[in-house]
């Protein structure tokens, strides 16, 4: 026996139970959160028709595929029939267009679960990871109105989980096109390439930049290069200022007019969903990719931490599901790479472990006692206190050094004097105080404590 | 474009968004209740190495498993290296052997996750469903006591639920094993397959089981067969009742005496644990297949509905992890199949759609007051009610309905009359009623209102 090593496969985030709690945590307080602004919960199978999955002609994204078969399907041979997710997008596009007609538009979904990518093997990459996504989908029309609540949404979210200043950073793809159009750039490909070399700019430095864009590759002019350099350096400092900034850019291009409107009317209802602001900002650099959205863009940065990235990024798009359905359906939406952020955040020691769970050991000091030692437990159990009884013979020194270890907060006494008196000693391990309570008033003494150690963490 | 048929794969239960929250319901009361008695989260990867998965020499079980390929790996052709994995044991097998020297034992886990197993597609049996397990597992040893937790948190859990009377039915695999020893069936095999045949009892009657046990197959003298069904049929009907029971079946075979002890050791701790009487009872026809349990095994059935089977099963074994591990962890656990369970008492009716989590629609009744009604949505969502706001102009009549079909309870109106008097106007849905509540009242009220609603379903 015991011949086979125990592991797992790399690029998965197992963990063990206290930082499990923590990771618990964040997902609760983001459900919390988009569940407050009225989303509504979906979950699809991780497994979807690789038919339905791979539509897209994308070489990159079929490549990342896990392509999955059952025992009598691999016998038989032949192309997988199974693949599993990659997002959580395709299979909302699938979900909207199956039960089109059973929804009611616009659709706000939210949608918390795993998703899978053949990725290479490195550190920080997952192949394994959870998306938080929320998306509003209209049918043939959705108001600009809904890009102004995702802005919200994030500042809810991250006000919760407390990880410091951040800032939410808007752009608008019509915008880029219509400034890249006016310099004579009209091609959309051509356009994400400068952008991708301009991304460069804190790793290469501006004079790098600069060069590469002069050179022989895009062969653009010096001039047409500074009003880029220009362009994409745009980042508002409070919400006056982004208003002046789109003002600056003129309305020659219609193109561009418009997604200056657009992002008008997004940061004033943005100011209206009583988002600070501090908290939001134009940054004319970011696209987030080609194809799929069409408007407003976002991203999330750490004020503290700006090589993490963003954590939390989306926008909006035409067209959901013009492979599965005729109906129009247009959409915004944000993501949030929960494991990642995890992990990013626990590297950074933003995040530690968390307390246990379990608040209370009821521990035992009599063997014959057991019962009223479980007695207790279950009304503090009933009360949703959630507590361990120590149900094993064992030291009073060793129980309290399980409780410390295991995060456990309060231990429960019940010895001989207690019971006598009908009170309960309780000891808690993280002020390293003692009091002796009434039976009566444990519950409420527990409670109060317990909310208030909830409190000062922001919960 | 829309040239694919959007469609889930057979043996998957996809639910609709008021569904999908009657379910998370369901296992948000699970969790809840599990954290109550001390068990701590854990999520395992959805995939594990092909090896590790599949170390028992079960041809059923490799029959029915799905195996994962990335392209790369698909390719390159071979035997799939990662497969998903069927059910929550072997993964904990895996995850205690692995992180042996970082967790503290008894190490008490809950996990809730999806399995996958590649079923015949057959009305009521997924290929994916959630599994929500808690399992105590001990080094080298685990007392007895843990058994009687299981119960204990199985009444919780079912109670909540509020899915109507059920009883938690108890047997000890010992028990049966001496039993059979006695009749001169010592091969466990044998024992199994006799058991499987007292089994089809309520569909075939009692004579035809006794009539295929004493026929060629088994062999059986008829008072042996007599003597094996009156063993079988045997049912308590109360605590002490079943405390006679055990005592009836005398003390000869020492392997069935130490079955009826952990037996009477477990009843009497159940209900130390505040279990009521009329919610367990002696069954001594469970067996719960041959291979694993080794002592204590549970089932839960509902009274109304002793169609629907067993909604929450397992029991107690030896060692955990043998093929992973020197180490010996025994343990005891419980598993509840929610997906099915979920879908049961949706055909019997036991439970319906549930009303949304959205809790407030704030109406739109002047297009300029938008940034008023996103203020009074913001106030309810910071007091952490799930609110939505009407963002596009519509009829007021379209906007009540809407938030009839969606389940919302309460419509927020502010109209110029409520703006020029400071307050808000509340309909409610549910009770045909309608208030004017000052503007400083508003979240107070909506929680008392929230909280009643909740206590009425008995959350």
């Amino acid at each position: 026996m015991s011949s086979i090593k125990p592991r797992t496969m790399p690029g998965v985030l197992e963990l063990l139970p206290l930082d499990q709690i923590a990771f618990q945590g964040m997902l609760d307080t983001i459900r919390r959160n988009y569940e407050r602004f009225g989303f509504l919960p979906v979950e699809t199978p991780v497994m979807e028709f690789s038919e339905v999955l791979l539509t897209k002609s994308g070489g990159e994204t079929e490549r990342q595929v896990y392509f999955v078969q059952s025992t009598g399907a691999l016998e038989q041979g032949g192309t997988p029939e199974l693949a599993l997710r990659f997002d959580l997008t395709v299979p909302l596009a699938r979900y909207v267009a199956e039960h089109e007609h059973e929804l009611s538009f616009p659709f706000r979904r939210y949608q918390i679960q795993r998703v899978y990518r053949g990725e290479r093997a490195q550190r920080g990459r997952f192949r394994e990871f959870y998306q938080c996504d929320i998306d509003v989908i209209g049918k043939d029309h959705l108001s600009i109105r809904y890009d102004a609540e995702m802005p919200a949404v994030i500042h809810s979210v991250f006000r919760e989980l407390d990880i410091g200043p951040f800032t939410i950073q808007l752009n608008n793809r019509k915008l880029i096109r219509g400034f890249f159009e006016d310099l004579g750039i009209a091609d959309g490909e051509r356009q994400m390439l400068v952008l991708r070399e301009v991304d460069k700019l804190d790793k290469r430095g501006a004079d790098a930049v600069r060069a590469t864009l002069q050179g022989e590759g895009f062969g653009l002019p010096a001039e047409v290069v500074a009003r880029i350099m220009d362009f994409v350096s745009t980042r508002s400092t409070g919400h006056d200022h982004a208003l002046a900034c789109l003002e600056r850019l003129g309305r020659g291009n219609p193109t561009l007019a418009q997604g200056a409107d657009e992002l008008r009317e997004v940061l004033t209802l943005v100011r209206a969903f009583g988002v600070p602001e501090t908290h939001y900002a134009l940054n004319l650099s970011i696209a987030r990719g080609l194809d799929y959205y069409t408007g407003t863009v976002y991203e999330t940065h750490l004020t503290d931490y700006p090589q993490i990235g963003s954590i939390c990024s989306g926008g909006r798009y035409d067209n959901l599901a013009s492979h599965y359905t005729k109906s129009k359906l247009p959409g915004v939406g944000i993501s949030i790479g929960a494991t990642r952020l995890f992990w990013q955040l626990r590297e950074a020691k933003l995040i530690g472990t968390a307390d246990s769970t379990v608040q209370v050991l009821v521990t035992q000091m009599d063997e014959a006692d057991l019962p009223k030692y479980l007695e207790l437990a279950g009304l503090l159990r009933s009360a949703g206190i959630p507590t361990e009884v120590q149900m094993e013979p064992r030291k009073l020194a060793k129980q309290f050094q399980y409780a410390d270890r295991a995060g456990i907060r309060f231990v429960a006494v019940l010895g001989p004097d207690e019971l006598a008196k009908g009170v309960v000693t309780i000891k808690d391990l993280r002020k390293q105080d003692q009091f002796e309570v009434a039976r009566g008033d444990l519950v409420k003494t527990l409670r109060v404590e317990i909310e208030q150690a909830a409190a000062m963490k922001g919960r």
